[in-house]
């Protein structure tokens, strides 16, 4: 087993956000459930959407795709697979992941569908309720993984959402088979409670067969998963699955079982609550930057707290400030 | 002549804004004048300078488009005029002045070149650096006038940055024929001391032609319209030919003179300068909103200065608040 030259290669969808203000009495009349992620399965449904939302700023985003972004803002060397088209919003995408520095080399895909994009309304409590076109971001193949890359990570990140489409399904399992045969370790982020509805099942299972290294979820993503609705049960039982439990907990901070042992951190304070687009990404950055750097859990939970704070405090779910120097002015 | 049914009817640019952060050293490295505006002649010139470029956030822009939909959020009744192509960028143009309530009908053009990008570089002191490749934007037909709805709006207003392309040119001067035959006011914004460096003359004649009813500019743009580096003697020379002249002044504010007199409204104090994109967009925005409620000079100025600071206090170039609500606020 060599030295890993990458500290985290994640495979996610490549979506555009279309962020824009929004209220509940607009949440109700779309019959949305704030907070959650909904699939729009056609091009139709996406364009209705978006003639029925106020005016938008559009920003690279995918869940996977914001915690490469992160921990790469934050020095660390990064890998991203995913699928875009060969569009406008495609460009924007493969743009901006790498000009953070992120090692981006999945071949745009001709012809329709779309580059993926994700209409997000954010409410006046900083609250957002995404609206998904997978478009493109659905046919990433497993003959799109970049191996040597894969291999040569020290983390394997993997996002639930993108368990829903079949192809990039199948591509995550190979990833997984490739990262472990290389000695690498495996990082799974849950992303969602409908995700969950759907593919439960499926994670549970990864977990059981010990392909899971660390875990990423929030309170509601982990009392779905371990079907139960007390937290403490469903943590105590799903750390028994896997080697790194992480669950955020949104103002009160997050925790990490390992070992048998958990270790808190309180939310870091903020002015005001924003826009909470990508808080779990950021949060995941943080803490995996952290453990890249031989950091312990505790330092790895602070600098997650960090990352998610900033990202909460404005529009969108890439870093607004240089995030290394923040991260490091707050561990100081 | 018929009362108009619009407050405003705009002809300009339609663009897509780009916008990054950046630094001094970057703007010198590529030879770039801070605070301008540079026109990008190809699309590899554009391509080119967006790859050096960082990660960036897309939000519609262009000038007068951006004074238009900073009327709209006030409640005013507007029309837009410009070309975008049939593709991604011009999607998201064409939905977020629609979103607002404008009447946009120019139709999509087919085929190359793209809707017009402006490649934003936003320094640390919130100045910002524009680079724009004008694409379908300075295609602009005559034949594209909406000539009804401009007879139907009390002020046509017009930007100096369309004046660069020979189309658009052509049809703004045709606009301004119909406007005057209609009964109607001009108003022209000088944009920026490059473009006046280019067609100067032209602006001074469509003065000394009695064309220009309300005429917008900077200190900068002023001075260099009447060539001279004297301010107070640009001011008296500029007012002598124009019925309302506006100067906005950064931190000094703004004055208005009209009929002799000279009104001055200080600066809006705010925390923080973040991007300074459209500043004298949303200036105007609040001085001709203040002007088509029938407001007095004053209070047209101090709207501006509103709609001005709030805009500079975050990305991009488009109001993120309730601007009706802010401006009521302020003037209460």
């Amino acid at each position: 087993m060599t030295e890993p030259t990458y500290d985290v290669v994640a495979i996610g969808n490549a979506i555009v956000d279309v962020l824009s203000q929004s209220d509940d009495a607009f949440l109700a009349s779309a019959a949305m459930t704030k907070g959650s992620m909904q699939l729009m399965f056609s091009p139709e449904e996406a364009d209705a959407l978006y003639a029925k939302m106020g005016p938008g700023i559009e920003a690279s985003g995918g869940s996977a795709a914001n915690t490469v972004a992160g921990i790469a803002a934050m020095g660390g060397k990064c890998g991203f697979i995913g699928q875009v088209a060969n569009d406008e919003l495609g460009d924007i995408f493969a743009h901006d992941i790498r000009a953070v520095g992120i090692d981006f080399t999945t071949a745009a895909r001709e012809g329709d569908p779309t580059t993926a994009r994700c209409l997000i309304f954010v409410t006046p409590d900083g609250q957002r309720t995404m609206n998904t076109f997978l478009g493109a971001s659905q046919f990433l193949p497993e003959a799109a993984l970049d191996r040597d890359l894969i291999a040569n990570a020290a983390i394997l990140y993997l996002e639930g959402y993108l368990w829903d489409p079949e192809e990039p399904r199948q591509a995550m399992r190979a990833a997984i088979d490739i990262a472990r045969a290389a000695g690498r370790k495996v990082a799974f982020t849950l992303s969602d409670t409908f995700c969950i509805s759907r593919h439960g099942g499926d994670f549970r299972q990864l977990m059981a067969d010990g392909l899971i290294d660390i875990m990423f979820a929030n309170e509601a993503e982990i009392t779905a998963l371990m079907e139960t609705s007390d937290f403490d049960a469903a943590v105590a039982a799903a750390a028994a699955e896997v080697p790194m439990l992480v669950v955020t907990r949104s103002e009160h901070g997050a925790i990490a079982v390992t070992g048998g042992e958990t270790v808190h951190v309180p939310a870091e304070p903020i002015e005001r609550v924003v826009d909470t687009t990508g808080a779990g990404d950021l949060f995941a950055a943080g803490f995996l930057r952290g453990q890249a750097q031989g950091k312990d859990v505790a330092a790895s939970l602070k600098m997650g707290a960090v990352c998610a704070a900033e990202i909460i405090s404005h529009y969108g779910a890439r870093a607004q400030v240089d995030l290394k120097a923040l991260v490091e002015s707050k561990l100081a």
